[in-house]
């Protein structure tokens, strides 16, 4: 039974609170786009937290902010832990900076209760997450392990025409270190689930046992424009009485693949969009997600049936594309038992669970031994200024991280 | 039996081709705005040409334009004949001006064949018919028999914030006779059918005993937006898994309604529109048409009813609005007779047919004896500069026209 620490709960909702006064909204949600006025705000919060704790701090190239705390053994890979303090536009309190936070309070802990742990453990926060500003997701780890290329992401810009390099320079986080992850023993993340399955459960975390495949599609029918009064029902060829009966379909598979799949048809625009004129083009997406890596790799010919269906049955042409597709992804057994026994050690009930989204845990997976906790989102709302954790859940959550984080750093 | 005339079919396509140069489109249609510099071409046109008959003309105050023949009793009331100018953007060259210069060549055949009239006969041309330069359609007519407000009508602009008073006065159409159609004995209007009924027919011409009637919906589903991953399907509250089932089920309405019956979703909006998130907001149109006013009275509440249900299935709240509706108009028997007479004296094969798009002489229809011939379109399409009718079937229309017009102007 590995040791329990006890976190400071009043202090871990101090900060929680100070932290979410920055780039605060009306409706108590969080509006702190990546390398905003906001951002750069928090991330001094954050540098100024770690001096705190004689960490030593270094800024990479891409703004990945690092707080390293020595082990016994210098020579010792170390335990990464963190998260992201960006925001989606209008999010929540809780998606990212939560995970931030508790690597802080159990650095704090570790330093209240004089934990010297065998490896150095390192805090950090990764650079734009959300990707809703500069449009691509999860973007410092990937840089930072080599799978996103970073001159590629300094040059993303936004809708004003900023790019990531300009904004990293002008809130002072154009770090000198070069952007990759150290060698490291094993990373840790605490994220909000996003998905209500922890909230229905009596568990008050969840063990993340990996994370979904998904497959992106592009559906585009094409029918012929015509005079919404004088064609008949038999002579129309109606583009969107396709692309809704292949919808209807598309949003029943899930049912038909796997017990845990999911689809959704996000995005349709419906040409030309007129109230007396039959639509003589649709063009829709599709994202189809699951655990199960057969399901992932089936879906786009599943798909691609319902669409050739419902076009021929209304006599249109179709096109269909393939857009991205990815493996689901299975943590390391390491860091999932880690994460069990923490749990356990504080007594906190847990159970194992999937992410349906990726986050950054998913791009560590490629370079070290790679884990989660989940604490549960009220509802399942996310991405929403109404996201909601219980304080409980989250100080149960954070109790057993900080137990996790110890565990892996005596190893 | 009456008398049966015979046109110029050279001369009444040298005429409608040499109308079709002005706004042709390089795809053979025809691009002449309401009121644009290619209007005002074919108006002053049309004057010439009408002067060349030594027609009396008149422009009244919202450019409607009248060319007066007299007949041998100058009290009678006159019989009107005519159509638009206008065109769709990028439409056909048959809608709207093969109505004009059908009239035109009546008159050109009486002058030919000296045939006095007891009555007398107008040609006329409605300004903006189509509604889609200045959003209102059929607004020259509406205006004329008073079912329009004249300043509302004037006052409508185009995209660029031009409006109808502005442009009317560029182009030199703002009449000083009052915006009111005469006393009228009847209305004749040619046009191409829209649809593909009378092509699959053996019919060369459609006496058209009426116009559907129609109702137009707007419905907006409200669900909740979330990731499209983490969130299963049975906690999901999807607006556009609600709005296309019901799109679906609207779709095959018509089977359920009547024989005739059309149902149209044109447009529809999807937010936030984006390829990972679970749509919160769905806002769609419907468009019911049928002649049957029992169907159009019924439609309504049979769209709501599968709204409500789909709506109900997948959890999310529903906003059901009824934009506009009409009822099925009957067009005069006098006319339509008139018309069949026609058909038979020209040796002309003619069945009956039912509109399913408004013209002008459902607005004449408030005020006098109103009624339609239709000539096929190939393959139903309309609103398209590949819009085409067989020349043979114009020359028949135009016989049974002419004699039509000559009978009523007899009566």
């Amino acid at each position: 039974m590995p040791q329990s620490l006890d976190i400071d709960a009043d202090r871990f909702r101090e900060t929680f609170d100070a932290y979410s006064e920055i780039g605060a909204t009306e409706n108590g949600g969080l509006h702190r786009l990546a390398l905003s006025d906001a951002d750069q705000e928090a991330r001094d919060l954050l540098v100024e937290h770690m001096a705190d704790l004689d960490l030593e701090i270094r800024v990479d190239e891409f703004g990945n902010t690092y707080g390293h705390r020595p082990g016994r053994d210098p020579d010792a890979d170390p335990v990464l832990i963190g998260s992201h303090l960006d925001s989606q536009p209008y999010g929540g309190r809780y998606d990212g900076q939560l995970g931030v936070l508790t690597a802080l309070e159990t650095l704090r802990t570790f330093e209240d209760e004089g934990v010297e742990t065998d490896r150095p453990v390192e805090l950090v926060n990764w650079t734009n997450e959300e990707g809703s500003r500069f449009e691509q997701a999860m973007v410092g780890s990937g840089v930072a392990v080599g799978a996103v290329d970073l001159e590629h992401a300094l040059s993303l810009s936004d809708a004003e025409g900023n790019t990531m390099a300009e904004e990293l320079r002008r809130i002072g986080y154009d770090g000198d270190h070069p952007a990759e992850v150290p060698e490291t023993h094993a990373y840790l993340e605490l994220h909000v689930e996003q998905g209500p399955e922890l909230e229905g459960s009596s568990a008050s975390i969840g063990v993340v046992d990996g994370v979904f495949g998904l497959s992106w599609m592009e559906v585009t029918m094409r029918g012929q424009a015509n005079h919404a009064g004088p064609t008949a029902m038999h002579d129309r060829r109606d583009a969107l009485v396709a692309a809704t009966d292949a919808a209807s379909e598309i949003h029943d598979l899930p049912n038909r693949l796997s017990e845990d799949a999911v689809a959704t048809v996000g995005r349709m625009d419906v040409s030309p969009n007129s109230i007396n004129v039959i639509p003589d083009q649709v063009t829709f997406t599709v994202d189809v997600r699951s655990y199960d890596g057969e399901v992932v790799e089936r879906a786009p010919d599943a798909v691609e049936f319902e669409v050739s269906t419902a076009a021929e049955r209304e006599g249109v042409d179709y096109e269909f594309e393939r857009l991205w597709s990815i493996d689901p992804l299975e943590f390391s057994p390491v860091v999932r038992e880690a994460v069990a026994a923490g749990a356990e050690a504080a007594g906190v009930p847990y159970r194992h669970v999937v992410s349906g989204a990726g986050h950054d845990a998913s791009y560590m997976a490629q370079v070290t031994e790679s884990g989660m906790v989940f604490v549960p989102s009220v509802d399942g709302i996310t991405h929403n200024e109404s996201e909601f954790t219980e304080w409980d859940d989250c100080v149960a959550g954070a109790e057993a991280y900080a137990n996790a984080t110890l565990e892996l750093a005596m190893e």
